[in-house]
């Protein structure tokens, strides 16, 4: 039985050729795509607007990013060698290639699905819609176990291999973070500064062609929730896989979990190294089937299609793994993490999709009715309170992985929770297409009975949107509390090579503190900045929405048309030179502290960071998506008597407009810097542990 | 010299001593304010009101609080001995019973300075209102000191001191919780149900003597600001002084640090014992200077005084422990510490006078041109910045303090911003006698000239009471931040006394980690219930208020009386039901998760708590004052062209609603919470120890 153990060459090589599936996979969606009719002349000067939009915003991003590789690769090349240095590229150039080919994937399918819509097919809207989003899912999920793998069998004899490793994790980090923050300062900005020029600007509602903002607001989806979403993914897969590998190998002898029935120290470093990449291809695989699966159930509601695809392969990876474990002679304890994370991430999941869109949401509504000040005061209640219970899941979750295989087994639950990462990309970027094909039916004049297609396949999205944040937030907590391990292990690593003794990180240390009180500022200042970027380039967009209604003469007649692009420019040039700051909090505070107060001070500031990060992350997220959903209640005619446009869906508007930047950009935002902070911590942890 | 050390008998009963004084001259002010003439037969029937909604609910909170305290004391009794739990109830008395004085006093001041107001005095009402807060200040620090100086001198022999301490921190600590957040609560429901009631019934603006809730309006400031704020203010000082003492008391042999010249370990010990209640009995006699100097000052401009008195007494205490700590052959390491943070709280006060007063406010203004929502977003950001600088400024102080005292050093640091407690309770409950001061001479119809006058007044007050919370969260941070350490030490003195060796507290241990999720939950669930609670209330007012009009005939044209005790009711009602489930959370938690999960969980709650407790405080309480003072500063007519009652003016009306829980329920609510489960956790911490 041994060419199908888990250190067969079989299971050595299965990840990277499971990338390569994936990939496939999402090449075959991309050309199914592209295939399908485009719909009129109308529809298609919009799309490719969008389209062109887009485009040119990602092109400007990658100028700016690519300086920053350049600056990083130099620093990582200088101060640990130019392998870790290329490793870091790596990992940065496969998420930035998933940004690319999943946003041109979707703004092809955005058109297509309001074509399907028109010829009144809703089946075949809600498949072009979900092919879309899978393409991206799996361009994100395929390149990052194609990465992963690759780097293994190249690297698995290296005695550098935990650095190059770390670096690639700095590389999907930093860019998921630019690409995080850059993409929800595009999109809420244009988003808000719609929202108040049709407000400001009298008759001129949301939607309406001749308001210059839609064009903008349609990119930012794509820009946000395509690529930024798709760049966070990818990442929150990396760290959890690496967090796993960084501590089975720098564990000191004897202190690596006992994995492997009757193996010794290097048997179960091996096995504690290859689990986290091949567990993951398994889920890679789990999740194609389930995206099938979905694709056959197209005639069903959507809502249910969707909510089964999201929990389905977590579920299933932990049973394949109940299965191979006693295959390969490996403790069942790694099943019990895997499923304690799955469940937890389905928990997490259903309490995120309460919060969202049930009674909480409900009474946001009515708070609504005595004005704005009661509405926001009963939404952000409602989000601080959405943080206990997934925060509650987070520590039981790893608590029971702890339980069986230590801080080891934390990591594992962290993959297990994300056992279905193509699934959720797909239908986290199924929802920015369908709101596109929205979009492009109103502004191409498609009729009411098209709209209401896309409406029900856009609500949809927006619930399985807060579903997925849920997943995402609960699997960077797990994965930071692991990477705390690791980080410690490397500490003291360099320290025995310098003949030193061990570090103790206690937590009564006054260096840990210090640390602690720093590392809580951190999410303030990225929630901060990216609020007030939002809200200036809103500004902004507003002034430029009123100068073309004074100086286009009869655009308000609909006899001119406005002038999109400016919108547009304006929209990217203020995400771009905002997501520097919050970006470089990030990447730079960490050594700066470990060189300035050492190790000890850098466990406390990502502790720090940790608690605040975390719980800001979901209050932000759970508050703006019960505000959006309280405004769509009250839309729908869930308060008799006040209707669109009445004063009481005027004060849930304002909420709506609060929520934006919170779930879409400040939250995001918070819960990748945590991230990044722990993996470039752990990059520099050998270099700042003699401090 | 002996006679004169500081373990000589004079500095043995000095403290209790000077805590009398204090008391003396806050019976001399009572007196003094009483006997000023007291206005007319309507201002006197209004202030009657006032006094009577106040004292009627002080009489209800303490017996629900007599419930609470019995319980503790038999807990703590049977448990630990009835000493201890006789010193609990001693804490919780005290600090009751400066509640109780100081509210009789401002009620009596209130209407006093309406009628040197009347009579066109401006020095003089200054100086009634600011009598008025001196007996709540001097109550409070009187009360404080004596308490401590007292159980000192009745126990320094006794081996079970630091039990003895703990039990009163816990009294302080568990009334100042419960009074704060019961206060608070009734005070922003009554204020935003009144305000929301001028909005929803035409006409009826929100200061109108017809306005049923403008007398639960100022009964609220009463019990929100003067007695929840001495509670609070009471607890600072007792926690700084207690985390101190505790180290002193219980670190392990070698491990204090060294204080007194060429002392062995038991002098270091007393010497470190008793510093923390000497220093601050010197901080009541130099604020005791300051109020009389503030007195003396009362032809100049207010708000200098004020700004003035606030800072002189941490800066001159430190000048006093230079000049008394070689006379005692105490190391000058005190006088460092003590200094950092008076220094530290001075710059706190600064920059949050910065961000509740100046540029950010401007710009939160200027945002309500485009509506509610950017006017939220800019606040939301103005309050997330404003984060970071005091938590730096802190971690500085304990960095500082730490380099010459380790973490006995930080709790000194504490001492020392807190040098000034008498004062800054005295200018705390200064506004809000001024503010009812104003509103008296509203409802009595006393004309624009003496409005004139208790405006200038309470516009000072707003800014200080800013300033006097910088100091108490960020004394709370450091007081926490020194618990940590004496949590640590009463644990492992447990171990030893049951022959087990020291638990290792360190942040890499998943149980440490666990607790850090745990803990982290904490400050939103009190958020959480407090922003519900006080949406909740404000909503039964409003309707009461309705009812009101609707069925009291005449009542809107002034032709029939409301019915104001209804309002009260309610919002006595509603501030002591909803005060429980956030007071339990604090003090049942700490016990539950040590004894399940241990030690190490517990410091990992704490640290959780303590990171996002001490972010969340300022972040509320900044973003509620600058969105104050921003609907103010319009209302000054800050913005040309949008005065009082436009557009924009209502925009900042909604900021200035959603700042009122932020930040005078929640946002001290949660600031208390991280000092409660602190001092709680080290009254357990013996019991929780072999868990």
């Amino acid at each position: 039985m041994e060419n199908t153990g888990l250190t067969s060459a079989f299971w050595t090589n299965a990840p990277a050729v499971i990338g390569i599936i994936g990939l496939i996979f999402a090449a075959f969606f991309y050309f199914r795509v592209k295939a399908l009719p485009e719909g009129n002349e109308t529809m298609n000067r919009i799309a490719g607007y969008i389209r062109e939009g887009a485009m040119a915003f990602l092109t400007r991003q990658y100028k700016v990013l690519a300086i920053y590789c350049l600056a990083v690769f130099v620093a990582i090349g200088l101060s640990m060698g130019w392998l870790p240095g290329a490793c870091f590229l790596l990992g940065a150039f496969l998420s930035l290639l998933a940004g690319f080919i999943g946003m041109k994937a979707a703004t092809y399918a955005n058109v297509r699905t309001s074509q399907e819509a028109r010829s009144g097919n809703k089946p075949n809207a809600l498949l072009v819609a979900l092919d879309g989003g899978a393409v991206m899912g799996l361009s994100v999920a395929g390149l990052g176990i194609l990465g992963m793998g690759a780097l293994y069998i190249l690297f698995k004899e290296n005695e550098h291999l935990s650095n190059i490793i770390h670096a690639f994790a700095v590389g999907a980090s930093s860019i998921a973070l630019f690409a995080r923050i850059g993409g929800g300062i595009y999109t809420k900005a244009a988003d808000v500064g719609s929202d108040i020029a049709g407000k400001v600007i009298e008759d001129i509602p949301e939607d309406d062609p001749r308001n210059p903002g839609v064009i903008a607001d349609n990119v930012g989806d794509n820009v946000g929730d395509v690529a930024g979403m798709g760049a966070d993914i990818y990442e929150s897969m990396i760290a959890a896989i690496v967090s796993a590998m960084a501590i089975a190998l720098t564990a000191p002898a004897g202190a690596i979990p006992s994995l492997v029935d009757g193996g010794d120290d290097s048997a179960n470093r091996i096995a504690g190294v290859m689990l986290p990449i091949v567990l993951s291809a398994i889920g890679v695989i789990v999740s194609l089937v389930s995206i099938f699966g979905a694709r056959a159930l197209k005639n069903s509601p959507p809502a249910m299609v969707l909510r089964v695809a999201l929990i389905f392969p977590p579920v299933i990876l932990s049973i394949a793994s109940a299965i191979l474990m006693p295959m390969w002679h490996v403790t069942q304890g790694v099943t019990a993490a895997l499923a304690a994370g799955a469940i937890g991430g389905a928990i997490i999941g259903l309490v995120t999709d309460y919060y969202t869109s049930s009674t909480p949401v409900k009474r946001i509504a009515e708070a609504s009715i005595t004005g704005a000040g009661t509405n926001l005061i009963r939404g952000l209640a409602v989000g601080m309170e959405s943080v206990a219970i997934p925060m509650f899941v987070v520590a039981v979750v790893a608590f029971i992985a702890d339980h069986f295989l230590g801080l080891y087994g934390i990591a594992l639950s962290a993959v297990g929770m994300l056992g279905g990462t193509a699934v959720v990309m797909t239908v986290d970027a199924y929802g920015p297409i369908s709101d596109n094909a929205g979009g492009i039916s109103e502004m191409s004049g498609l009729g009411p009975e098209v709209r209401a297609i896309t409406d029900e396949l856009d609500a949809v999205g927006n619930t399985t949107a807060a579903i997925g944040k849920g997943f995402a937030i609960g699997s960077a907590t797990l994965t930071v509390v692991a990477l705390f391990a690791a980080f410690n292990m490397e500490v003291n690593h360099a320290r025995a090579e310098a003949g030193l003794g061990d570090v103790q990180l206690m937590i009564t240390d006054a260096r840990v503190l210090i640390g602690l009180l720093l590392g809580s500022i951190l999410p303030f200042i990225v929630g901060a900045s990216t609020m007030l970027a939002v809200g200036k380039a809103a500004g902004s967009i507003v002034e430029e929405i009123r100068r073309q209604f004074r100086e286009i003469p009869g655009l308000k007649e609909l006899k001119a048309e406005p002038e999109p692009k400016k919108i547009v420019d304006i929209a990217t040039k203020a995400a771009l030179s905002e997501m520097i700051l919050p970006g470089l909090v990030a990447v730079v505070v960490p050594p700066v502290i470990g060189y300035l107060l050492g190790p000890a001070a850098l466990a406390g500031t990502l502790a720090g960071a940790l608690a605040v990060g975390a719980t800001m992350a979901l209050y932000m997220a759970n508050a703006g998506g019960a505000w959006d959903n309280a405004k769509k209640f009250i839309e729908k005619g869930g308060l008799p008597g006040h209707k669109k446009g009445s004063d009481v869906h005027k004060a849930a508007v304002v909420g709506d407009m609060v929520g934006d930047p919170f779930k879409d950009t400040s939250g995001p935002g918070v819960a990748i810097l945590i991230k990044v902070m722990s993996v470039v911590s752990l990059l520099v942890a050998g270099l700042i542990a003699l401090r």
